[in-house]
């Protein structure tokens, strides 16, 4: 029985870089696999999968409306790899578990875990909910400790706290920060004193 | 630092063992620990953290409404454990999650992860997202396989797919599965041709 | 495939109760299990695993001399237990291995990692080199950081740091610690200064 | 307090990526490091990290004499990275344990976990006995499990059982594969029945 693969990480862990290893190493063996990314346009194009470290890769898309069955994989898969998937619709991730485990292949799926309010994606909800494996891929905060959330600050590098999970075209970044970091500014707020039981 | 912890497993794994057996490390050593489970009745009463091999221990309680802050744990304890903390809110996960990381102690989870219908409960997927650190507890199906999801089956022992996520003082059980087991019956659905891509 | 699995841990962090726990899971199922000790006469007596939290259980025991096979195993077996698996030799752990990998059924061992000078017991080096599968289960040092280190100490309370790896009917006791206080009192040496590359 | 970390795995499952990825992120946040590869003559030369995604990067060397220690290390480095971290001495896995633990930053071992006969290598034998974290890194088999074990063929593709550990400027070639696959052909052998117990 294949099994479903959540590796999740903050921003520029290297997420895609595993991605392309891992279809590498099917591949260089001689097995064929199938590769999808979020129809976005993001920092390297629509339909490409590109890692900081140089690498690219012409790969799929997937929308709301893919549907992900055994028959439109077609025969001889041995992986289905998709990135970005902090994209998907929970529906999906149901149809890419109940893949694996009724004949299909494995399926290593690779995305952002929460955004910049510490909320989840859906697509990172339904894997961190069902995904048989669940691996965390390790990048550093500023501060040297390990970077497990998102920080968005605007043009002018100013922290933005609310707003739209994700924004098209604006000129927002993200950083990847501790919990300790990303906490740490709402301690000028005095706490109310809790009941805690 | 501290970190947020979240064990979790299907029905049945030893989650109340091992929170009992961590409490029981913290205290054997001279630390206070502070222990909670979720205010419902349970099959070992209102209070009361119970172990299918026999271990016991009453605790405190937990409701929607309790805050958990720095200030209402007191000084000088080691760990937090808290049981059922698949019922704890959104908000009161992001409470603990702020209090480890901002000057107290660790603070340990044990919890399902998804209900009779592959859901997520509230607490457990904010503990996903926002954990440092997720360990999931194993246990098995009948088919011998790990068990991750749970069935839900009436009092004549037919499987229920549908209904509230909790219910009191019926007759249903729970029966902890495998994902090839739980999607099992579904397969005289003839699928749809998925487009895939 | 079943797969050989290794869970270690430093001293009193709960071993025992895990396996019990785990052969709890099978059995409730209708599965049938072995279960094995080390044949030493240790805290609980002999042929028996017993858990700091009072639970006890007479099992088999196994020496330099077992030989783990298929057919010694017998029929219907639906998981192999074996506690204090530090004491197993280089060849049993291949037998086991191998066992689990040719058709059998899955191999849950539990035992300590290192000794009080930090080197590998025989059985644990073999399994962190072969096993499918390795799971720290934690414990804590007295300073509250994770311990993964033993300390053996006389019976004035002394650090020993030269000796047997086993020492029958002595004074000796251990005691879980991190690495940073595993290191400490080596302090005072001043450290040579090293070429580092 | 820092951590040692072992990422082990078969042949070619991407762990000089991985490597090269991690002193990315570290670099790109302004952080200093330093890479250290075995001074041995690999397919890449000596005193080069190559991937076989095409990624290299020249790095300094260690051989058996090298000492790691804090005063060496120099300051402000933020992490230090070592590659065919299997050639590693145990004293000096030693060095790099008590360095994160007594003030120095974290240390990344990659390597190999066992060779073609499935022994430990000796620096895979101590990072497995004291890394703060292990973390496999997984490939697959040609049968398309997990691969990891090593198996080593000769010049006409027929497997090798005995020999050395390391081969230098031979025609040997090495193949990650399954525990499965690894042990198959000797099942021509007729078993001794096991007493087991």
């Amino acid at each position: 029985m294949s099994k479903l693969y959540f590796r999740y990480a903050a921003m520029n862990a290297g997420k895609s870089t595993n991605l392309l290893q891992a279809a590498y190493n099917y591949e260089e063996r001689g097995m064929r696999v199938r590769l999808f990314t979020a129809a976005l346009d993001n920092r390297t194009g629509v339909g490409v999968i590109g890692s900081r470290l140089g690498l690219q890769r012409q790969v799929e898309t997937f929308g709301p409306e893919t549907e992900f069955s055994l028959e439109g994989l077609g025969e001889g898969i041995a992986c289905v790899l998709i990135d970005e998937a902090q994209f998907l619709t929970h529906e999906q991730v149901q149809q890419l578990h109940r893949l694996a485990h009724r004949g299909g292949p494995p399926v290593l799926c690779y995305g952002l875990r929460s955004d910049f309010r510490g909320a989840a994606f859906p697509g990172s909800a339904a894997l961190l909910t069902l995904a048989d494996d669940l691996e965390e891929m390790k990048t550093i905060c500023a501060c040297a400790r390990k970077a497990s959330m998102n920080l968005r600050v605007d043009g002018e590098g100013r922290r933005v706290k609310e707003g739209e999970q994700v924004v098209i075209g604006g000129n927002e970044r993200y950083r990847a920060v501790c919990p300790s970091c990303f906490y740490a500014e709402d301690d000028d707020e005095v706490p109310a004193p809790g009941l805690f039981g």
